[in-house]
C-alpha cells in the first residue's frame, strides 16, 4: 500500500496545494493509496524524522518528498500506466514555475488568514510565527485588502483562461499533471476560504469544476467551500 | 517558394515578435522561404488586400495570417518534418497566452518609443496615433520610467527562468515552438532597442543566445542591438 503524508487542518481540511498535486497524480496513475493526515507541527516526526515538508510518499522501501519529485517518481516507477506528462516535462515545469512565481504569491495574500483560522489549534502559533516572519506582515493585514487585490489576481490567471478557450484541459481533451498543478492552487483556497475567487462565467471556474469531478470526485468530496 | 510578409522598420530592422515566431517555425521545419519586408502602412495592400496584420504566409495557393495559425498550418501541412509542438499544442498555447497577457504588456512599456524611433518615417504617424489611442498615453511618457519598471519586467520572466534551470530549452534538449514564441518577444526588443533587458548572468539571457544561434544564426544575423 502507498501512503501519502497529507497536510491537514481542523475538521479534516486538506488544504496543501502540493499535497493535492500528489493525490491527483496518484489517482491519475490509478494507484491505490491512503493518506496520513499530518499537521505542520508533526512533519518532523513522520518517516522516522528528517522531513521538512509534505507531501511525503512512502511506496514500499521508497520514500519521496516534494510534489514535483513525487510526480517524476510515479511517472518513472509506473511507466506502464497513463502518463502524467505526455512527454512534456519542460512545459509542465514552466506551468509549475508560473504557479510558484506568479499565482501563489498573489493567492496567499487573499487567503492567508483563512488558512490560519482553519488550522488545528496545535498549528496556529507555528503558522503565524513563520508566515509573519516570511512576509514581514501580520496575517490579518496581509488579507485585509483582498477585495481590492482580487482583479489583479484574476488577471494573473489569463494564461490559463486563454488556453481554456480552446481546450478542456491543459492536457488537451483530458487532464495531465499540468492541470493538477494549477488545480492544487485553487483547491488550496476551496478547502479553507469562503472568499469567492472566480466569477461565475469564468472558463477557469468551469475547468476547476471539471477537475473536482475527476477520479470519482476525489477533489469535490474533500471538505471545502463550494 | 514560400513567402512571408515580414514587418520592417528603417535600416531593414525586422522587429515584429509575431513575424519572428513564423520565421523560426519555417526554419524549424527546414523550409526554404523568402521574406517580403512590409511596413505597417503597406499591410492593407499585400496579398490582394484585406490583410490587417503580419505575418502573412503565402505557400502555393494557401494564404495564412496570424502567427499561431501559421504554426498550426505548417505542423499539419509538413507533418513529415520535425514537429513544432511535440504533440503539446495546449501547453504551447499556455506559453503563448502567458507571453500575450503578461510578458508583452510589460515589455511594450520598456521599448515603445524605441520602436517609434526605428520605424520607417512613412509608418511613424500611424504608429504614434494607433498606439497612443490604445494605451491612452504618449509614447515618450510610456517609456519614460523604464528603469523603475525593469525589475518588475524581469520578475515576469520567472516562469521561463525557473524552467531553464533544469532544461536548455522549453522544448527540452532542443527548441520547439514554445521557445520561438518567447524568443520572438526578446528579439522584438533586440531589433530596435539598446536598452538592456536582462542581467549578464540571467539564464534567460543564455537561452536567448542559444536561440540566436539556431538555424545558422537566423536571429543573430538580423540587424539589432547586441
Amino acid at each position: 500500500m502507498i501512503t501519502l503524508y497529507d497536510l491537514v487542518g481542523r475538521d479534516d481540511r486538506r488544504f496543501s496545494p502540493h499535497c493535492w498535486r500528489a493525490k491527483m497524480a496518484l489517482a491519475h496513475k490509478g494507484l491505490d493509496f491512503e493518506t496520513r493526515p499530518t499537521r505542520f507541527t508533526e512533519i518532523a516526526t513522520i518517516c522516522g524524522g528528517g522531513q521538512k515538508t509534505v507531501p511525503v510518499l512512502e511506496d514500499g522501501d521508497d520514500t519521496v518528498a516534494d510534489s514535483w519529485a513525487i510526480a517524476q517518481y510515479l511517472e518513472q516507477t509506473y511507466s506502464d500506466r497513463p502518463s502524467l506528462f505526455g512527454g512534456h516535462v519542460p512545459l509542465t515545469l514552466f506551468t509549475q514555475s508560473w504557479a510558484a512565481s506568479r499565482l501563489h504569491p498573489a493567492l496567499i495574500r487573499l487567503i492567508v488568514f483563512d488558512i490560519f483560522e482553519h488550522l488545528d489549534p496545535a498549528d496556529q502559533a507555528y503558522f503565524r510565527e513563520t508566515r509573519e516572519k516570511r512576509f514581514g506582515q501580520e496575517l490579518e493585514a496581509m488579507q485585509k485588502d483582498r477585495a481590492e487585490n482580487l482583479p489583479a489576481f484574476r488577471a494573473i490567471l489569463d494564461p490559463l483562461r486563454l488556453t481554456l478557450h480552446a481546450h478542456d484541459f491543459l492536457g488537451g481533451d483530458g487532464p495531465l499533471y499540468a492541470d493538477y498543478l494549477v488545480f492544487g492552487s485553487l483547491q488550496w483556497a476551496r478547502a479553507i476560504s469562503p472568499f469567492r475567487l472566480l466569477e461565475e462565467d469564468d472558463p477557469v471556474r468551469d475547468w476547476f469544476e471539471r477537475c473536482l469531478d475527476l477520479f470519482d470526485g476525489l477533489g469535490r468530496n474533500a471538505p471545502g467551500y463550494d
